[in-house]
């Protein structure tokens, strides 16, 4: 395996960090999967994104995780690290023979506000406008399957819960509102949460399964009784305070990539 | 392990089957379930019911299904099989010590209508009216946990699909429509289904853990993304046509069992 670093067009701070096997053999491609942390917008927890990348590189799959903007550095921030996604999931389109990605196989993983910039992807991925922001075309933005997990969806669904921290995240609170732009253009959505995350209200991932099932979208959904915000592997591996290693939630990372393998 | 027949009070046709494993230790105690199968209110799939009994026996449950009324025999039919699932909980707390049934470790895991039965029981266990005409008391039918799997939840919701039908089922449809009697009373709540189920539409599924959640009941929804209507145990053993043997589905039972086991 190497570890590699692609930096994105315009921005200074974003970055795509790859783990990815080596093979002789240019036709050789393996399933991917980009990861996009969680962090509140302000930060990203690197070592988690590293983790959660890693479990996938122990299931066989090519793994990145996305370094985008904070609202430190972009204020309003959106929709400028959905922009950096699109250049990320371009970035490996355009290099998919030399880092052997099977194009067919490439999936977005997001977690917690890394869940919002995943699920505004999957809603605009194909959008002309977004397009032209991103400077990519519809093409180079395929993926897939969507994995959400804990995933911020709306304003209006509970998170953040301060009109002077959504002011930091957008002008247009209701263009960020990701339940609301899905189409059946979306690709396959995976989702899973906890009932009671205290955090970000359950009702963010049942709004956008919600809308993925209404349009029709290839839907698998799972709300595990119990568990805080921020499990990412929900094992020892990843647990960052008592009550974080929860062996019945860490079935998410099986049952995801069994979909992944189900899907048509 | 010895098979038993159980009748119950005032019900000509409905009984209670029950497989039992047997110990000389009178204070010895295991967890217990009552399967109530499908069938759409016209018939029972014993053999099937009997699979999912023998499922959790595999598990170390005491296990029971319910053969309850149909339309044929009673019409209007309900709300006679959610009283002959009430007379069948107070029939085990009474034979709790014969059968080895550890009350506080006994669930009902209803299927498709069989949900629908047990989604009603879950609604109304606490309710006056219900215990005077079940001719029980709450105290003889709490239960720790309630399992749906494929479950009708309201006429509203897309099944039965038409008026005729759903005459033979109750005059009085915003009383059977389970989604609208959730109280905080209600136990702990398992939904498992499958988002294209063609017969019974995931949104009976997603009503009912909405309320659930709501009304802060213990809550976990596994919604899977493929698979057809009625694939109780959704492997071999009980599948009934090709695509019914489905692996990634099959995972909803150790999910439930584990979920019963993580429940306080």
């Amino acid at each position: 395996m190497k570890i590699l670093t692609q930096s994105l067009p315009n921005s200074s701070a974003a970055y795509l960090q790859g783990y990815l096997r080596e093979n002789t053999d240019s036709s050789v491609t393996y399933p991917t999967v980009i990861i996009v942390p969680g962090g509140s917008y302000t930060h990203i927890p690197e070592r988690q994104a590293e983790d959660l990348a890693l479990a996938w590189v122990a299931r066989g799959y090519q793994a990145f995780f996305l370094r985008y903007s904070f609202i430190s550095e972009k204020t309003p921030l959106l929709p400028n690290p959905v922009i950096e996604l699109a250049q990320s999931v371009a970035a490996i389109h355009a290099h998919a023979t030399t880092w052997h990605v099977d194009l067919r196989r490439l999936a977005v993983a997001g977690f917690s506000v890394g869940g919002h910039i995943t699920a505004l992807f999957n809603d605009w991925w194909s959008e002309a406008d977004f397009n032209q922001q991103a400077h990519t075309t519809p093409e180079q933005l395929k993926v897939q399957a969507v994995i959400l997990g804990y995933p911020v969806i709306s304003p209006d669904l509970g998170f953040p819960t301060d009109a002077a921290t959504l002011a930091t995240w957008s002008t247009t609170p209701k263009k960020i509102a990701a339940d609301q732009h899905v189409t059946a253009a979306n690709a396959p959505t995976f989702i899973w949460v906890t009932a009671n995350d205290p955090l970000v209200p359950v009702q963010n991932a049942l709004a956008y399964a919600q809308a993925s099932l209404t349009h029709g979208v290839d839907t698998e959904l799972h709300v595990f009784h119990n568990g805080p915000h921020g499990l990412a592997l929900a094992n020892s591996v990843t647990a960052w305070k008592p009550g974080t290693d929860l062996p019945h939630v860490a079935h998410w990372l099986d049952l995801a990539t069994e979909w992944l393998q189900d899907l048509k």
